[in-house]
């Protein structure tokens, strides 16, 4: 069982018009309605291809409401922790002439005794519980904090993952991705500009080094149409995008999350996890290369899909099976 | 208690932006939500002024859910149709620099059983019940209809209303008013576009007896800026908007149907309704001016406030005391 947290989850409405303009009174064409933030698109993928997953999220009010209604619909199953603000809204404006225009709302405020009570269900959950639950495989934490969040919240999650030997992906930006490799996350798994944002370097393997120097196992960053990389004190290990596939890249980074946290459970759990000094080991470049090439297979399979938080498992199937372009491997000297 | 029913309920959300702009993320720097729908506002503007109403609507789904909340909240008494469709919600968006933009969802389609069940929730309001509730005083329909609606709906509700000697005001649009006119409505009340549009006429006179030929008792036409009229086969009663006032029109005709609809249960209801032949008397001039002033004294109270559906009483109090504009009393000759 793949933990996913989801920190700022978001009933993500999409309006489609005929033309977008403002002042108008504008008549809604089509609506859809998805559970969104980004850990729910990485336990969507995940429970799509068939690993065993549960999402974990604070949600608040009729939106909260609705989501956990959704999730049950699409049979994710989830721990819902219940907090008093009410669960944020997304609407994206869709029309055939102009790019979309999203309206994100600020979400809500969560208190301490709720952070702790989120807390309180991850440790129960890496732990496995009583009732017969298994230890987690994995804790994945993706996607922004709501306003106002400590970061540390982040720390203790990766804290509780590492003290059970159990390995943690982390896709968080600004100070909450440098809170999670202090606390010794297995992998931070940001994209490239949240990379360089976060670590306030404007070169992406200074940025990594600057990761793993606080405490990260490997730093897996997403470039997109560019590909994808995994930065390790010693390599940089390259896998590009699959050629030719175009379509909607919203959320594709987080399928691609996916693709390689299933490769990563699959080979370290495999392994028998944790090692016997209860730590979590490294994964070995064989292994790494393996998640990347997941990960670039399950983002274009993403891409393919109108809907973010979604793949077919043919596609991902299909990219796999393609000969891979030549990796590289970039050995360099710790800056 | 006057029955106010809704047809086409809304959770009606406001976004402010900075600026709004085509094709990019906005961040929402407030969000408000409230129950939208006309007779909400309505009932609202009522309860708000001490007057016992009872708001009846179908609801659906989780913006359903969220609307009976915020009733419960705002003190509303309310009958909820429970229905297998969502319950629409309308996005505006606004900043100061621009005209508000505003998205409206196409909202459920309810299905000939839901719309026997609020016909008959209506019926029973209408009566009193045998728990001790007592028959209603009038009956107020107000606002669209959803998608694919038998406008017949509405003659249903006014008959009911009719055969008990209860009073009803509608203020529909479309096919829904020429109905609710040809099955007795005691008033009907469009704004002039609406019965312009509904009626095919090019002026208000015109279109007025166009309703009261169906079988509409009096027909009140809100004008806006330029005030509001009664229109009776002999006469056009007309009195001015109170002069001055500036704001925020949004909800300001259903403030204006709530100060008519106030004084003509308060006129009628207590000389003694049904009339000895089970009948609804025509209200006479005297209390339809009466009416007109209160409506022009809701409606213009309701413009100095930020959202619709609301009225400070001392506002409404403060315009009802100023001497009234002379109002005109033009006989006409019936086309």
């Amino acid at each position: 069982m793949i933990l996913v947290v989801t920190p700022n989850p978001a009933v993500d409405v999409t309006y489609r018009v005929s033309e977008q303009r403002i002042g108008e009174t504008q008549r809604v064409l089509e609506v859809q309605r998805r559970p969104g933030g980004k850990g729910l698109n990485v336990g969507r993928v995940l429970a799509a291809t068939g690993v065993p997953t549960r999402a974990v999220l604070p949600l608040g009010g009729d939106g909260g409401r609705w989501i956990a209604h959704a999730l049950d619909d699409l049979g994710l199953v989830h721990t819902d922790v219940a907090v008093r603000g009410e669960t944020r809204t997304t609407v994206t404006v869709v029309d055939d002439l102009a790019h979309p225009t999203m309206f994100g709302e600020p979400g809500p405020v969560l208190s301490p005794d709720e952070w702790d009570t989120v807390t309180a269900a991850v440790e129960t959950l890496v732990d496995g519980d009583a009732a017969g639950a298994p230890p987690a495989a994995a804790l994945v934490v993706s996607g922004s904090l709501p306003r106002d969040t400590d970061p540390a919240v982040v720390a203790r999650w990766v804290t509780a993952a590492r003290h059970r030997g159990v390995l943690s992906v982390v896709d968080c930006s600004g100070t909450a991705l440098l809170t999670a490799a202090s606390a010794g996350a297995t992998v931070c798994k940001p994209n490239r500009e949240e990379l360089l944002e976060a670590t306030g370097t404007d070169d992406e393997r200074s940025g990594a080094l600057r990761l793993l120097g606080l405490g990260a196992t490997v730093v897996v960053v997403s470039r997109g149409s560019d590909g994808i990389a995994a930065h390790t004190a010693e390599h940089v290990l390259e896998v590009p995008a699959v050629p030719g596939v175009s379509g909607n890249p919203t959320g594709a980074g987080d399928a691609a999350t996916a693709g390689l946290v299933g490769v990563l459970v699959e080979v370290l759990v495999g392994a028998g996890l944790p090692a016997p000094d209860g730590s979590v080991p490294a994964p070995d470049d064989a292994t790494l290369l393996r998640a990347l090439r997941s990960a670039a297979a399950h983002g274009a399979a993403a891409v393919l899909q109108p809907v973010a938080g979604a793949v077919d498992p043919a596609d991902v199937h299909r990219f796999l099976s393609t000969p891979p372009a030549p990796a590289h491997d970039r050995t360099r000297t710790p800056a």
